[in-house]
Order: C-alpha cells, then sequence, then structure tokens
C-alpha cells in the first residue's frame, strides 16, 4: 500500500527522524572511508556516503560535507595538504568504519580508535586503510561551498587507483561487489549486494 | 593480489575503457529514473546514477549531468518547468530503465519508446514511473556548472515522497531494499542487496 508525506509534513517531522528518511530515499550509496593527515603527521578517518563520480576524463570524483560535522578534521587536513585516500568498505570491516562517526577529539586518531591499519605507499602522503582492497588517493582539486544549506562540495582527481587484479574486466569495468566492496542505506544500514546482470549499451 | 594504475596510465587508456573503471571506483550507486516534461506536455525519462541526497533541514538532493548527453531533454524540461521526479528502479524494470539512455530524438517520449507507463497525481506537472514503488516530486532550487569537466549539478527540494507504508521505520528510515529498490555500479551493472545489519549511532 503506497502512501505519501508532503512538503509541509517532512518539515515538521522530529528532526532525527527527517534526517533518518531523507537519507534513505536517494537510493543505496557508496560508503567509504576517507584517510587524511596533516602536516604533522596525525591522521584522520571518517565514513562518508556521499561519494559520487562526476567525470571519467580526467578521473574527477566529489562528496558533499556538512560543515559542523565530526568531519570537519577531514577538511581541514585536506586543504592543509592536498591530499586524501577514498577506502572502499568491506563486510569485515563496517563496524569499525561507522564507529569513525563518533566525535573523537582532533587528537585521536580515529585509526587507533576503532582498530584499523594505517597503510602508506608510493611516497602518498595520506593514510590508507590496509584492511580495504579498493582505494584511491586522491589529489584535492576544487571546494565549492554549497549557500542553499551551508554545504561543502568537495572535488578531487583520482591520482593512483589500487584494486585486485582479477577484479578488473577486459572493458575496464571494476566488478567491486567481487571485490567484497558494500553498499549503505540511510544512516546506518550496509549492505551487501547479488548482480543481476550486466546490460548493453543502450540504442534506439 | 592487489595492482594499481596511477594517473599517467589512466589517461592513455582508451577511453570507453576509462569510462568504465572510472564509473566503478566510486563505490555502489543509487540509480534513478528521472521524468521531466515541457510545457506542451512532451515527457522524457532519463536514467541518472549521480543521485546524492545533500541534506535533510530542507529536504535536498542533487545529481550531475554531463552537458552533451541524451539527459540533455532532462535538463531543459526542468529548467522550463521548475519540476521533475525522482523514481526508485526495481528488479521488474531495471532493463528498461537501462534502455532510456539511449539516444532517442526529442519528439520520442521515452516511456513509450521502453516501455514504462506515466503516472500524474495531486497536480504535480512532471511524470512519475507508474510502475516505481518509490517516487519523488521535486521542486527544482538551483543550477551549479561545474567549471573543472563542464558537468552541471541540479539541486532539487522534495515537495512529495511516495512510499509502501509498511517500508516505513519508527525511527524514520525508509527501508528501501524492502521495498525492492536496487543499485548499480559502473554503466551497466544492476545488484540487489541483503542487508547486514544496521548499527546504533556512534559514540566514542
Amino acid at each position: 500500500m503506497q502512501t505519501h508525506l508532503n512538503y509541509p509534513v517532512l518539515m515538521t517531522m522530529e528532526q532525527s527522524k527527517r534526517a533518518h528518511l531523507i537519507n534513505s530515499v536517494g537510493g543505496f550509496k557508496s560508503v567509504c572511508l576517507i584517510g587524511t593527515a596533516d602536516n604533522l603527521g596525525n591522521t584522520n578517518l571518517a565514513i562518508f556516503s556521499s561519494i559520487v563520480h562526476i567525470g571519467a576524463n580526467p578521473p574527477l570524483i566529489c562528496f558533499i560535507m556538512r560543515p559542523d560535522s565530526v568531519e570537519r578534521h577531514t577538511l581541514s587536513n585536506i586543504l592543509e595538504t592536498g591530499v586524501y585516500t577514498i577506502n572502499h568498505i568491506n563486510k569485515n570491516i563496517y563496524r569499525q568504519a561507522h564507529q569513525t562517526s563518533a566525535r573523537y577529539p582532533k587528537n585521536i586518531s580515529e585509526f587507533d580508535a576503532v582498530g584499523l591499519a594505517k597503510e602508506y605507499k608510493n611516497d602518498f602522503k595520506a593514510p590508507f586503510v590496509k584492511e580495504s582492497v579498493i582505494q584511491l588517493a586522491i589529489n584535492f582539486k576544487e571546494r565549492i561551498d554549497l549557500t542553499i544549506n551551508n554545504t561543502i562540495m568537495v572535488i578531487g582527481e583520482i591520482n593512483q587507483l589500487y584494486f585486485p587484479e582479477d577484479c578488473l574486466c577486459e572493458d575496464g569495468y571494476l566488478d567491486i561487489e567481487k571485490a567484497g566492496t558494500i553498499s549503505c542505506t540511510g544512516l546506518d544500514s550496509y549492505h551487501t549486494t547479488q548482480r543481476l546482470q550486466r546490460l548493453n549499451y543502450a540504442k534506439p
């Protein structure tokens, strides 16, 4: 049985209820850990579910952040160093990944607090999550302030891409399901996936 | 066995291969049908996999579009009428949904071409997809041109929200898995999901 809610009703909902609902209605989401460090090497790790591809040539990816959230350490580190990592989440680490959303003080690294291992490689200055099997090294490109609700869009370019060799298909498609990457909905629900099908390029 | 590619290698890849790869690396994606009409009532339907929640108060949602794609009919209709619908995709309609990405001429409605039914309700001027069980009526709010790669970010506000009554949880979470909503990866792969767990609000 379908029901509906309209804007005035949505706006009178209790705040946390509306947050759960509106975070659910956009569909399944990418959920990743963003790793950063400040210039002194203090590390930070935060979970984001607003990561979106915005173009392949050059390879650009963005995410949206609230300015007043715990994730602000992520933003200040990105602006300070110009680099960050995006790390896919699998079913072995989703509980730790979720725990990074707790409000730890700036001097506490979420890597240590939640029990995930830092990994540094190929001279990239930001830390990867060792337990993650698909990892992206990103160069910060642009910050766009969304004045409509004071959120911030952060755009970066893929500098390095790490993935399991046997997950890359002949045509360039990367099988992230085979790699064990999971998805999320709302603020707190995590999901594995099951492929229905890959379809051909559509022609009229 | 983990392998890696870096920026110079990515940039020398064959274009369609890079498109498949870079569209895959951001994680699982929301995939929805956006329904529009022009002022004469000519309808358009297009599939998008770049839909992201950007805030709950007010309820805002955005998507990214390439300016040169078939989806340009979507943008011109949105700018003309100020309204559009976002319709979740389930396993009964993902093939038709994918087919809307073919380059149909402006005078052909993808609703008719792919065999999905238009639905109008509550005086909203844009058409919903009848076969979709979660449907959003959106008022256009803002267009942001991303000069970095000439894509366009379209921001809208949720005006009406339709969903199966038994999918709304007490705390406001909408169980879109129970509603049959699916996810996608890359340019052409569709996935059902299986919940691992909902987790509690994280505290240090």
